[in-house]
């Protein structure tokens, strides 16, 4: 376990991994603060003016990333300004940030609209993700479903 | 574009397709809620069995969900209840929820804590879900950027 709530709040539902990251990331700001810092973005100033948000909103959301294990706060080289980079786990949020750019592509935009778009290094959009069956072949959300596993007797 | 902010709000960063879905779903309870509507859940005392929300948030949340196309409000055969149920738009949401749950069972709990498990027709636990490039291979962050794509003009 590599990140976690802040002392003294408390899980929403301990038992669903869905939940346990809604409680560490699913706010719109720091959902926001993520992808700009897997986009480079590392100081106070560069997020505030890629995200237009209050200081005081985006000094709190910066704290509880940091108190969550999702960013690393440092001090940059001159000594003056803090550094914010994704940690191991942070980096890791990758693949649904890529869930929610492609969803967003798919459905919240107008087929002649602009957007950004996520591309590799050779400047080539990345292929759609999707959940698959141990045979490779698209998983559906029928065709799934959550099993309860117990939670652990007292001890 | 079958999925749209409410009449009289704008997207917080129009241009960008990560953002306009944060808009649109990137709120706590409205992820909790997308959840339990893909585990079956469809009427009002379900989704506040399960959540344990305040009414008046859930009621909130899910008059939302209806207005941006994510949930299709429908009457219950019996004439009485309303029921919930995914829109197109808000199943195909799978991927990004698949994507928040696998990163919560890699991040989220301690090696021996028990959660619950997504599993597919045969009990089986879908496999890790990873961007790829156009070659197959795993794609990690650094190895991708975004593309600044221009708004149009004013016509």
């Amino acid at each position: 376990m590599d990140v976690t709530l802040a002392a003294g709040s408390a899980w929403t539902d301990p038992a669903c991994p869905v939940a346990r990251t809604v409680d560490l990331i699913g706010d719109r700001w720091s959902l926001l603060i993520i992808r700009d810092a897997m986009d480079g973005a590392t100081t106070f100033t560069e997020f505030h003016q890629r995200l237009g948000i209050a200081r005081n909103i985006l000094t709190d959301r910066l704290r509880k990333l940091v108190e969550h294990g999702i960013l690393d706060k440092g001090a940059a080289t001159d000594g003056r300004r803090h550094t914010y980079r994704l940690t191991e786990a942070g980096q890791d949020l990758f693949t649904a940030v890529v869930a929610l750019r492609q969803w967003g592509e798919r459905h919240a935009f107008a087929p002649d609209e602009p957007h950004s778009v996520l591309v590799d290094d050779q400047g080539r959009q990345l292929p759609r993700l999707h959940p698959l069956g141990q045979d490779g072949a698209p998983l559906s959300v029928e065709a799934s479903h959550v099993r309860k596993t117990a939670l652990p007797r007292f001890r």
